[in-house]
């Protein structure tokens, strides 16, 4: 009873002492009876059943032991997990973010709220901890305290921690300490934890964060060095997409995806605009019945907006003079690529032009530009997170963007020698494929030295019934795409404002003017010259941070094979 | 051939004497032959037949001086139909906006491109004309110039602007002078007209937005004075809303729309949110059945999001700790109301909380406070402009919002005496209907002069399966809803974040949690406690406008009826 651990020497004996006590006995009762080997089988029965007395004894011993330890441990209100939060009380208790941590801080008691990132134990006395909050991350240290502490870490509380699951949320209080850890963002700080709470446990999870955050480089690593780490695909990524969310790479795309919105709008406020919503739910199919979704409307179809084309210009129609939308933006195509989404978010404008479309180039130029300054100003932190995991060159841009006629574009592509899908050279009024435009991107590129540039009169014939013609040549348009690193963001034109000239256009492409009836209407009401363009808002972050695929630069993206999550 | 005009005396002598000669010669050569009877109707054919001669004589000769005038028409380069707009060329022509129009700009020559509101000739030499640009018109008179004047305006020139329809679009070139013009909103100026030209034409109005411009005032003085206006009806508008959008009212309305969506984000921006865009496509009905359209997704079907409930959640749990996002949200709702559309834009967001769902109702309240402040404060032109037509008391709003439990209000009604929809005393358990909302609305209105405030812990069990009950009182709920002039605008909650306890609740209500797993799998892997609120924007506008009708407020309404334009 002394003592109960299998490591002690004293119990080892006193069990030893025992079994020559009762073998003794036995053959004193026994002398004229039983062989030798009967005697040996009891003898060894005997030992069991005495050893396996003695094992529960020993249990039941260690039970009590712990029972009385944990009774006796100071530290159990320092740890354990927290009942359901229902807004329980307020008492307006400061809580820590780790974007504000700084010098004045250092030895002060703090309190946070933090996901539980990652764990390592040191020995069996410390533990360090990664807390995490958005894309920064503190180190925090759980040392088993000494009885006189102020604060108790007992050797339970320890073992709770590391129980603690990756992603748990975590209420935690320490004390601010200088350090110096290579592996957080907070490089110069860590937190001596002395309370440590579990506010939201996890279940299993597909994968870590950690192996979610990796960039290509360290699986390079594994080729030459003994490691071995999870590659997160992915599908499995967008399947599981709020744990995705949460790497620092995924909350820092979204950081720039939203300065993109703030920055358009605030560029186009300065400038005279209004904002305006336009319904989704169309009576009729706007551009082409292909690649429209049809809605069950009550007891009729209704279809979903492919653009908000029509309804930005009856607000021109109707003298708002300059508008713009953000919208969700309805392709019923069943493109699989990597850059096309069955629903993203389209940035558009239409504006009032006095003298020339170039009036809209100007504003939508100016605008990307304002976009492009913007984010490398205010978002470095986020485009730095971002490289972490997707390494690339900064997004170059001239001060004076460059305006290429699509002619001298098809002249750059002829020189050397391109040719389009059918392998003949490429033509000044064809349409110009995906793959020429990639080699056109890599032209200007090698030529001008930037990443966006404009392509100016497009042919006529591959551009839509409404685009307006050029006043001297008719085989090409007053109408125009904007391109980032060799792939298209915006498309734009001026739009025909003469309801008779656009029926007259309608019969040259085949359209039956009755069946856009409801697009004439607003121009048989008086519109005023105008033009516009609408960008792709995911394709400009993937290309700004050439992120490869647009789902990355989508929160819960589309496509013909993904409607969850 | 020495004069034309039918009040030339010497034209008249000349044919006088003609007929003289004539009779003398005829009476001579048949001196023996007709009677006296015959010889006066000869006389009389033979002077028809003279008369006609000269009459065609003299419109030819008229016809001829016409032409020469014309060819004469000093003005003739002043007026005119301009050719269609495809960006000819670009001078850089400055262009008039009458908004800028200050005493400093008196005397100068301004070209500006507007609207021909309206037209009122005085006397034969002079015509009044109204433009038009968005909610600013200017006074312009046109008066036949003198010989010497150095810009001539000729009775042709005079003529042609008295057809150019109200509505076309006009680019008009003068000279500003100072004046009083009380028709107009520019009223200290006008602009004397030296050139005017067509750039757009309009076709028959099925409407002028004069009429469609009249308050209701207007029509009671047709009960007492002797005059006659059309009055507009408002399926009427919104048949042919591009028209109807161009009142100085309406131009207004969606001003303050647009500041409504400003002001929120603004706000929101500066406490740390991220604008988010969650997809209106959806793989399963986020929350029932009943009212979600369904859209034909190639070979399955989707479901157009109800809300942005669980993307913003699923945000959240992807650690974006506060999140908003304005967006279409659809409704399937056979509602035929004032205020209800099955499409409209939601002002959403959503926070995780650290202590209390009160640091969301916070945040809510700020935001709107901000909103409101802000709308008096810089919109004040447009709240004007709408009151002309929809005359109404400003909004009025508390500097501490007021926050009443749901039991108090409920107190409040019974008071009075109130009762739901089947005659019984209202309960504190109940639902409370439209009618006790307004009357609720009243009587806070009377008793703390406001017209805005919250009403917090609804009943449990009125409030959808994933809100938080409240932790002491199983029956109620940490939800709450907001209210301008008596109707709701926003509704929200502190949600459920722990998925044991989702499926528990979702037991009791009634759902089966495997229809929910899309929902549940969000919060297994682990969210944050969080509570948020969505607001209906064209409700907001339309309350705080005191509009009267949710289509007022909607740029191209949709309803169970409407799909168009």
């Amino acid at each position: 009873m002394s003592a109960s651990s299998p490591n002690d020497s004293q119990s080892n004996q006193t069990v030893i002492e025992n079994v020559e006590q009762n073998s003794s006995t036995t053959e004193k009762t026994v002398s004229t009876g039983p062989s030798k080997s009967e005697l040996k089988k009891k003898a060894k029965e005997a030992d069991k059943a005495r050893k396996a007395a003695e094992r529960a004894a020993r249990e039941e011993e260690e039970r009590k032991k712990r029972e009385g330890k944990e009774a006796e441990d100071h530290a159990k209100q320092n740890y354990g997990k927290l009942p359901l939060h229902q807004s329980q009380e307020r008492t307006g208790q400061k809580r820590l973010k780790f974007a504000q941590l700084g010098k004045d801080m250092v030895g002060q008691r703090v309190v946070f709220r933090a996901r539980l990132h990652n764990m390592r134990p040191q020995g069996a006395k410390i533990v360090f901890l990664t807390f995490r909050q958005q894309t920064h991350t503190l180190q925090g240290v759980l040392v088993i305290s000494k009885e006189n502490d102020e604060y108790q870490v007992s050797k339970q509380m320890l073992k709770y921690a590391q129980l603690i699951p990756s992603e748990a949320i975590v209420l935690v209080e320490g004390v601010i300490k200088e350090a110096e850890v290579k592996s957080c963002t907070v490089q110069n700080y860590e937190v001596g934890i002395q309370k440590i709470f579990t506010a939201v446990e996890v279940g299993d999870l597909p994968f870590s964060v950690d192996d979610a955050s990796r960039p290509e480089s360290e699986f390079q690593r594994m080729e030459t060095e003994d490691i071995q780490f999870a590659r997160v695909a992915l599908p499995t990524r967008l399947d599981n997409r709020v744990l995705d969310l949460r790497t620092p790479c995924n909350q820092a795309i979204f950081r720039v995806q939203s300065g993109v919105c703030q920055l358009f709008r605030e560029y186009l406020n300065s400038e005279g605009f209004v904002e305006i919503h336009s319904p989704k739910l169309q009576g009729a199919a706007t551009e082409s019945g292909a690649s429209v979704f049809k809605v069950q409307y009550f007891n009729s179809t209704a279809f979903l907006a492919q653009s908000p084309q029509l309804a930005k210009q009856m607000a021109i129609a109707g003298d708002f003079e300059r508008v713009y939308e953000i919208g969700p933006v309805f392709r019923a195509e069943d493109s699989n690529t990597h850059r096309h989404l069955t629903e993203f978010m389209g940035l558009d404008l239409e504006m009032v032009i006095e003298e020339h479309y170039d009036e809209a180039i100007d504003v939508l130029d100016n605008m990307l530009l304002s976009i492009f300054h913007g984010l490398q100003q205010n978002y470095k932190h986020e485009i730095e997170s971002v490289k972490k995991q997707h390494p690339h060159d900064d997004f170059k841009f001239l001060e004076k963007t460059l305006r290429l006629p699509f002619k001298e574009g098809i002249k750059m592509l002829q020189e050397v020698g391109a040719t389009d899908s059918e392998g003949n050279p490429v033509g000044e009024l064809d349409d110009m494929s995906t793959e020429n435009e990639k080699l056109l991107g890599r032209l200007v590129r090698e030529k001008y030295d930037t990443d966006y540039f404009i392509l100016d009169k497009f042919p006529l014939a591959i551009r839509p019934f409404y685009t307006m013609p050029d006043p001297l040549d008719p085989t090409v348009s007053n109408s125009y795409d904007f391109f980032m690193r060799g792939e298209e963001i915006l498309s734009g034109a001026q739009r025909i404002h003469d309801p008779a000239f656009l029926i007259e256009r309608m019969k040259a492409v085949g359209i039956d003017p009755v069946s856009m009836s409801g697009y004439l209407d607003a121009f048989k009401l008086g519109a005023p010259p105008h033009a516009g363009g609408g960008i792709g808002l995911e394709r400009v972050v993937m290309l700004f941070l050439k992120l490869g695929n647009i789902r990355r630069a989508s929160l819960f993206p589309r496509d013909p094979k993904r409607l969850m999550p």
